[in-house]
């Protein structure tokens, strides 16, 4: 027997519909592409995500086809992801750091149709047009005044574009399992692989990321979205600030820590999201400036792990809340975030501290399990180390194009990381599972290792690889990218680390290098470094 | 074309499940029936859960089967409902304050199996028995030493009864549209209609509930749930409180102000939710022993219009937020809640008590709009009153076999009630719709009118009705039960109106009666007011 209720679709632009109608005359304020800061409302932007829809379908999008952006955070964005949503096509976003033969691939593996492209990016796009068979148009994200020469075809500023229509225009109506967004993660192998949302899990997601123990929006908030909407859903931002009717306050290009003080400070921003890369340029301007947060309640730091000193300087030394969390592209993206609850609530300050430099907890929707070799469950007593697996409604079961399910039998996704989870539910990770080290039956933790190297002085980087081993399978190879003008040493390295990891962690040797190889998000080529270092041979 | 993630239905039990496994250390304490003071965790409630699902297999329930209750807030009840509904039956609350042939009927028209009830309620239903023909068994909510000498056919202690199984057990899969719980709302005139709630929709509503401009719990609070789970759906707080890992507290059959308080402050409650009767006796309780609420932080008041007087005591003389909530059974029940917002928290003190006195703002997941008899959308102005319809995925569309969907032809939700919507999304009632008085081509509010009048003093209880009238069609006449001792006339009450009211609100006339008819939940029956008076003459 089926309730007897409402038969309501869980649609995004029905979060916008909320917003603009409870509350409308909150504001927008984007450090635009061209310059000035620029402020809308709630309401507003709405009657122009209506717009955007009308004059996507006067070009003949329809349900399904997919339209890119390559952008930054501003409210133009915002507005083409409700209105392309909102006609019921795909919006794909494109991470304009990918590499070109990165950004040709999923392009033409997406067959975007339409392309939405700030200032920034035109050259991006310029130099890769010839390749893009599927692209009909190019909207770029600017005004009349503002349009710049491009050799794109069929280029056209937005605020012309959307000028040609009003508003009058209503959104479409489709099951809540229509694909919304479509983003490509790139891992250090192989293609990106395309994530695909649905409507019910960007709005599950979003009333997920609202809970008072995840990001916890509320209408008096003003919320500063750092976290680009083109990595991995702006970590529901862009949904969850508009359902809370929060002011939300955008960086444009601006990234650095001076521009991003200046929003801090003339917004009364009381929340933010962003990657540590980007908090390191903040904390560094606030140390040479000798400024202050007052308005700054908490900050959710995410995309990488959050190193220590950075827990213990936002909460200790500008009394903001530090919220670390963990997610993927994969899982909409959030998975864990390290909100307090009652039986921490009660531990000291340094225990507490030290439990913020785990990756957190799951809401309610998100389930999660460690599990060993054999896919059985690791007890939770925060040592034992497994594969973690994750399951829920915003958890992805495949990706776009290709066939088969990614999950296990039992319907889990394998996150690909390995990680503990301890008797309160907080997860820590400790390796990627291709990168651990497995020696003597046991796991070495590589990020553990690297972790404790770049405390020592000298150390710039460094990146912990498995070596074969006569005796231990794998052993340990630490390799290391000194600061400038520094020499430290092997021995000195090695004598830093001593009873900062466990004895049979410590490497077997140290090597240096002039350049550890980076992806295009960032991330350690450890699959290179093992190609590079094959036939290193260690000396004991 | 559809989004790639996971098919996770909502079921209610993946809301215990998560609470059990990453809080399931938090504590559920409850006031008993029998009297002490009882304390289990959420771990442990799982576990006992299971059994009950186990044991009503057992028993030959399935799904779609209705399993009643009549019952306290009690960890049981708890058990009770995640069993019921984990197994996929239909868990139907019994309100033990419905007259005895309500219960009747809808007892039999639910075609309850197998019915639960507490120690206090067992001679209601022993005096019911022979008419409760689908009733197969009744499971007594206490241990074997406390099980009464009953004339209950098939009675078994609840402790007893689960003793015979374990907890190895596996929840059912089932579609999230599901039906997960049954409750009768009875109005002033003919039978209880049936409210089907799906799990869906008691999932989206806990998620609704957690959002932090609503309930806003996080695993920090500790709730003490007054509100009873026979009524509406007890505000979400039986699915929202284990979804956000809080403690939950439950006063079990004190509902007095001293006991009230004791738990209040034992377990050192930090938010909570009642029906204003509740709160004047723990008010008085407060006033007569001095003592004040160092622990608890937020108050919820809902069921019946908040009386400003509250609203001021809570928030000047305690420092307690007080949240005016509106709902309805049929919307699960949560519509409104008077949270302030961005707008509203720069306005000055008094202007933040008064707009509390409206019953609130709608969250993400409710619409809502007020209409004229038309069915023409009137604006939100604060002043334009009209008929409140509603519509989310917690909203009604119909009533247990009574075949029509009870929705607008454009699937709206008629709340009967009449109110007015502000600029800032405030809504207040001014009226039930049946209740209101048109004269002159306006609307009288009755309830504005009561409102006034009960200030007045000497007058214990007020009652405003329509009655015919040759030149305005209709007039207000107020109807005063006044304080025992009182000899308050109708020249006093006009003249302690006049300026309180617009002047064409005032009433054409004043009687006083001995005793003003209620339902049996409470309600003011107008229409036996218009029968008693239907022949009453106007002297003006």
């Amino acid at each position: 027997m089926l309730g007897l209720m409402q038969d309501y679709p869980l649609l995004t632009h029905t979060i916008l519909d909320h917003g603009a109608l409870n509350h409308g005359e909150r504001e927008l304020v984007t450090r635009s592409v061209e310059g000035p800061i620029r402020r809308c409302t709630l309401a507003e932007l709405r009657s122009r995500a209506l717009r955007v829809a009308k004059a996507l379908e006067r070009e003949g999008v329809k349900l399904g086809d997919r339209v890119a952006t390559m952008a930054w955070n501003t409210e133009r964005h915002v507005e083409t992801w409700y209105g392309v949503m909102g006609l019921g096509a795909i919006c794909h976003t494109l991470n304009p750091r990918l590499f070109a033969e990165q950004l040709d691939y999923i392009i033409n593996h997406a067959e975007d149709d339409i392309v939405f492209v700030d200032l920034t990016f035109v050259p991006v796009l310029e130099a890769l047009k010839q390749r893009l068979g599927t692209v009909r148009k190019y909207v770029v994200l600017t005004d009349g005044a503002h349009m710049p020469n491009t050799s794109l075809p069929n280029a056209v500023a937005y605020e012309d574009w959307i000028a040609e229509v009003d508003d009058d225009f209503s959104w479409k109506h489709f099951d809540e399992n229509t694909a919304a967004a479509l983003c490509y993660t790139s891992g250090t192998t192989g293609n990106p692989k395309g994530v695909l949302y649905s409507h019910r899990s960007n709005v599950l997601h979003a009333l997920m990321a609202n809970q008072p123990d995840v990001f916890g929006l509320r209408s008096e908030d003003s919320l500063l979205a750092i976290v680009p909407m083109f990595h991995a859903n702006a970590w529901a931002l862009a949904f969850s600030v508009p359902a809370a009717g929060a002011k939300m306050v955008m960086p444009g290009a601006g990234m650095d820590g001076a521009s991003i003080y200046e929003l801090l400070d003339s917004e009364r921003v009381t929340a933010t999201a962003a990657v540590p890369t980007v908090w390191l340029g903040l904390l560094q301007y606030l140390e040479q400036t000798g400024k202050k947060l007052p308005y700054l309640k908490r900050v959710v730091v995410g995309g990488a792990a959050c190193p220590p000193m950075m827990i213990r300087k936002f909460e200790l030394d500008y009394d903001v809340e530090l919220i670390h969390g963990w997610g993927m592209t994969e899982m909409s993206p959030i998975g864990t975030t390290g909100n307090m609850k009652h039986a921490t609530s009660i531990l000291d300050r340094e225990a507490q501290l030290k439990l913020k430099e785990k990756q957190g907890r799951t809401p309610y929707l998100v389930e999660m399990k460690v599990v060993d070799d054999d896919g059985k469950e690791i007890p939770r007593d925060g040592k034992s180390a497994g594969h973690l697996l994750v399951k829920g409604p915003c958890v992805s079961k495949g990706y776009y194009r290709l066939e088969d399910s990614v999950l296990t039998a039992d319907g889990w996704f394998d996150t690909g990381d390995i990680a503990n989870i301890d008797e309160l539910g907080f997860m820590q990770i400790t390796d990627r599972d291709k990168d651990v080290i497995k020696s003597g039956g046991e796991w070495i933790s590589s990020i553990d290792v690297e972790n404790a190297a770049v405390g020592c002085p000298g150390v710039a980087e460094a990146a912990v690889i498995g070596l074969p081993h006569p005796k231990w399978t794998e052993r340990p190879l630490l390799i290391i990218k000194r600061d400038d003008g520094s020499a430290v040493d092997a021995d000195e390295v090695l004598a830093y680390l001593d009873g900062k990891i466990a004895k049979w962690w410590m490497p077997n040797d140290v090597v240096f290098v002039d350049e550890i190889p980076h992806t295009a998000t960032g991330k350690i080529q450890k699959m290179e470094l093992r190609k590079q270092f094959k036939d290193f041979q260690f000396s004991n």
